[in-house]
């Protein structure tokens, strides 16, 4: 089902690089480019579909429960009280890749108004793209370092 | 582990009113009483935790499929193309009331404009209050006959 003109078919494909933090046989886990926060992952699953409801039931479970094992990673270091689930399901809720993707969003203390001001400048920001890829790597393994305990299953 | 000062718990246990629109074993649904759009719904399970992490695999399971299923019920309505699926998982993620809830946000095309300015006003908005049972009875009903398919498994 992967479309040659989707940007997670071709991360999946190894046809783009991405920096994946976790894989197994139904989703992979990478940072997203353009993070509301320093770890901001995106959960995808390998099967090409816009919508949630259109993914079979095991990958929508997997998918979620995924999420909920990452939030619980995640929010084991202290400087991690918290995170965002986030899924925009289509494109009038700001879905801006039609593939499923599952937002993470690590939130620390005091952030909301850094969240709000990413939120709306991201993806217009010049500084979301100098040095991104030094800060990705290093980002990478800040959230490795995380998800350990994480393993596929 | 209902906790009788968990404003959700007491809604559970019918002790404080709420505009219900969905109810089985683990979970039920109701009309967020400061809707982001018309419709938003909150999946709450019966079990009362703070973190997704904290709940049993199969409610967090039931819970998301749930908001899958919801999803593809409202999105059957040419007037809602699309959904936001939202967990804020912690004080620190803007989670308002410490038990595990899934916002369901349906959305209309051209509506980002609205939804931006309801999640910084719908708490201080007095037009939040206004008319609100009537509004939320309004609501309701709507919701309910787009929720029509999902039933109780």
């Amino acid at each position: 089902m992967a479309s040659g003109k989707c940007v997670f078919c071709e991360i999946l494909a190894g046809r783009l690089p991405a920096e994946v933090v976790y894989r197994d046989e139904s989703c992979i886990a990478l940072l997203d480019a353009f993070p509301v926060t320093r770890g901001h992952l995106l959960l995808i699953p390998h099967l090409h579909a816009q919508h949630i409801e259109e993914l079979p039931a095991q990958t929508v479970t997997h998918l979620f429960r995924l999420g909920a094992e990452f939030s619980s990673a995640l929010r084991k270091n202290k400087e991690i009280p918290a995170t965002n689930l986030m899924l925009n399901n289509g494109k009038a809720a700001n879905q801006h890749v039609p593939h499923v993707h599952l937002h993470v969003v690590p939130r620390r203390n005091g952030d909301s108004l850094w969240v709000i001001w990413r939120f709306f400048t991201r993806f217009f920001n010049p500084l979301s793209y100098l040095g991104r890829k030094r800060r990705m790597a290093r980002d990478a393994a800040y959230v490795r370092n995380l998800l350990d305990g994480v393993r596929a299953n």
